[in-house]
């Protein structure tokens, strides 16, 4: 499918402050950006950079005073993502070196905890994808899924003890239970088409039968329309933006997502 | 300055042929990509990745039949690009580690042939950037500029001996004359506003004084209006477009630059 | 100063198990290694990579039964550290934009919560480098430094709250602290000569005044004799090895760090 | 079999010199270091880094006076390199993104002027392995492998005018023909046990059947003993030292390669 993005982003900003952001999303085997657009007003000098995951960053100085982000893009996209039941867990010593970083702990997904509940909670499926998809129903099942529940990002286990969160707290979840079974497993963060309410979305990937699979214990089932913004280890990595200094709050903030009715093709 | 671009490509295509294009220029510390847009026609699915360069390069396979490729794109980009007359010579000790790759020969940039020559012709100049300056005047007195004199890249012993040649073949002789006095040089391809007759454009770039610097031999001198889409040791790395398999000729290619009189900031 | 190190684990494995281990130090500007020995029992076949922070790793499976690693190698490092009282702050927009990682929270280095308190210890220092040696002289004042205290990695938020803990734990808190100033700061694994008791050690480095700087809460003041092995966000990258799979202890550990006089140069 | 390997190198320096080495194997898929030393007298600072081919080399800057690196190493490798007859050709959209340079033409491999010839070489050949080993046996039988027959790298353009080389040589035209018919090769120097002369040597790789396969013009088929040190596009990526400045000619040079006796296992 053909989806229409935007995310805008306005701040009153009091002292100059420094800002990453990652905001530029890549074109990849799964999606295609056909058209990007990306402003700042006022306009201020900007160097993008690749981050170790392959993100695009955008470094600035925001100045003092009202300071706009405007994005928009048009990007074709899967109208269905891959699945594969039985796909099986990948050795340790068979996973590409760049995945490897992916089994760790992270600042929001400590793997260390999870080794009994998640070998327990998969006990009965074939190694791999059958596991993935079984953590992936239990938080579907376990953890509610609440829209606007948390500000700052929680910890896996923090998720764990409190039995509900937002897209981000049960991806969190997610990753830290597929790690501590030497699954690797990443954070994404993007847009989802039909999401509910609109909003920047977070789910994860884990690394099966020789390449990473999509999952989203927030929706009923995997559909399409998705757009990916950024991969890392947690969300301490996929920020779509990290501001240093004192705090500054957005002004206000849109996100929206529309199927492309221009197209035919 | 604010500019518009436009690069559309039509191929007619026998079998279907993989490509590797470089058609997405990085925002940077001298440019920002404002908007863009990149089509292909029919769509086709395409692998983005980011070369030993740092630049973005897209694969896929063009199917048989007509294939077109469409990209614009909206660019802030200098008024007037920096000189620094007298910038001192690097130590090569001194050098980035990623630099270092910049000294030595590459396939179009013979440095190992013109040591002689580089030192005669910059004898009286200080260690760096008026080196590298001497040089560009050199090639602007001494090689004359014609535009569409060649197809195929040619060496820069080749230009020397020719003493005539395309952008490319300039840039290819001041590249291997800087390397062989130590001076780190690149080649940049990209889009000159101004530039006549209207076509992708080379230049190089020598790293003098802690930076890059650009330099351009085609032009009288360096004002602005400069945007880069690829950065490589020769032509060889930086292809908008590279083919593979029986050779394929563009039906037709089309380069535009304009000014953007829309926007006032 | 030139020392002679030695490192020999051994184990007896149930099932072969996948290890990826970090014991091959790399040359850098302050240490060159002049001879290395890194020996397996039986040989395994190895695959060596490079991980996203430079470091060396070496990936096997070791068979069941009696495994040992044996390392020795003989370093030139410096006879002391370079301290910098008064290096300034750098400010975010300077950062080079690979420290720029070393700014985020990680699995043992809650940042995101240690604004107010690092706020308050530093508040009477210049920014830079007299904010960490101010952090550190209150890790040694605060912490109590108690070698074998802890089996697993504590995070900063824990060790905060114990009081005490080992060389790992303390580095913990110091990079969460430095971090949530906007210092970058990363965790060291690697020898220290006179270590008492004697034993692989963790300290870690901030980056002030253009550069990276040690600091080591664990000793009465930086001297010299540190040999770096491996450099990470905190210890979930920088573990010596990494086994997965059910836990495998090793049966003996030797650390050993020897001064040379053999050589006089 | 198990190796053991000197490389020395000792200068008289006239003014202080920067050299960038390539002296330190790395543990591979196919040979491990077991020990390894590296000193150099006087011993001055080194920057050791890792280049865009993931080769180790260490700068320095040689001080005036007589100057000398003494390596040697212990080697565990392969007592006969794999072989694939049929190995089938990789298509180009389906190689990795790291092995798409090794199709460019470079310095020495001017792949783009060698397709016809190529083309005829391999014609009765299926694509892929068998094609590079009709290469491989053509360089054999008709360039006359000479050691010492030149002191400055050749392009393969002039090694096949010349019709005979040295072993950097005949890769250079290995490779030449591999690229041009869109297999992917790259250069590789190292030691050879055996080699008569003994002396630093080059063969090269092709990439057919998903690896890197081996291949060696200079001798009489493919048997063990390979150890590598360096990999890249062609001689100017791989030396094993480059130096800057005024020429400087190595007093003396050793190389050696024995069979290690002393181990059993």
């Amino acid at each position: 499918m053909r989806l229409l993005t935007r995310f805008d982003l306005e701040f009153d900003i009091s002292v100059p402050t420094p800002f990453v952001l990652m905001l530029r999303p890549r074109s990849g085997a799964q999606q295609w950006i056909a058209r990007e657009e990306y402003r700042l007003t006022p306009h201020v000098p900007v160097f993008e950079f690749t981050d170790g995951y392959g993100n695009l960053c955008q470094r600035l100085l925001a100045p003092s005073g009202h300071f706009a982000i405007h994005t928009t893009a048009e990007v074709v996209t899967a109208d269905r993502l891959d699945r594969a039941p039985g796909a099986p867990f990948v050795n340790i010593q068979s996973l590409p070196d760049d995945v490897l970083a992916y089994l760790l702990p992270s600042r929001y997904c400590e793997a260390d905890r999870f080794g009994v509940m998640a070998a327990e909670l998969t006990a009965a499926q074939r190694p791999g994808y059958d596991q993935v998809a079984t953590i992936e129903a239990w938080l579907r099942a376990s953890i509610r899924y609440l829209p606007g529940s948390s500000g700052q990002p929680l910890a896996a286990t923090e998720v764990n003890t409190r039995q509900y969160g937002v897209c981000r707290d049960l991806a969190h979840l997610g990753i830290a239970l597929c790690r501590s079974i030497s699954i690797p497993a990443r954070m994404v963060v993007g847009y989802l088409y039909g999401l509910e309410p609109m909003d920047m979305h977070a789910w994860f990937e884990a690394y099966v039968g020789g390449r990473w699979y999509t999952f989203d214990p927030t929706q009923p089932e995997i559909g399409g329309g998705y757009i990916a913004i950024g991969y890392g280890r947690d969300a301490a990595d996929v920020a779509v933006y990290t501001q240093f200094g004192p705090a500054v709050f957005p002004l206000r903030q849109t996100v929206e997502v529309h199927l492309d009715t221009r197209h035919t093709g």
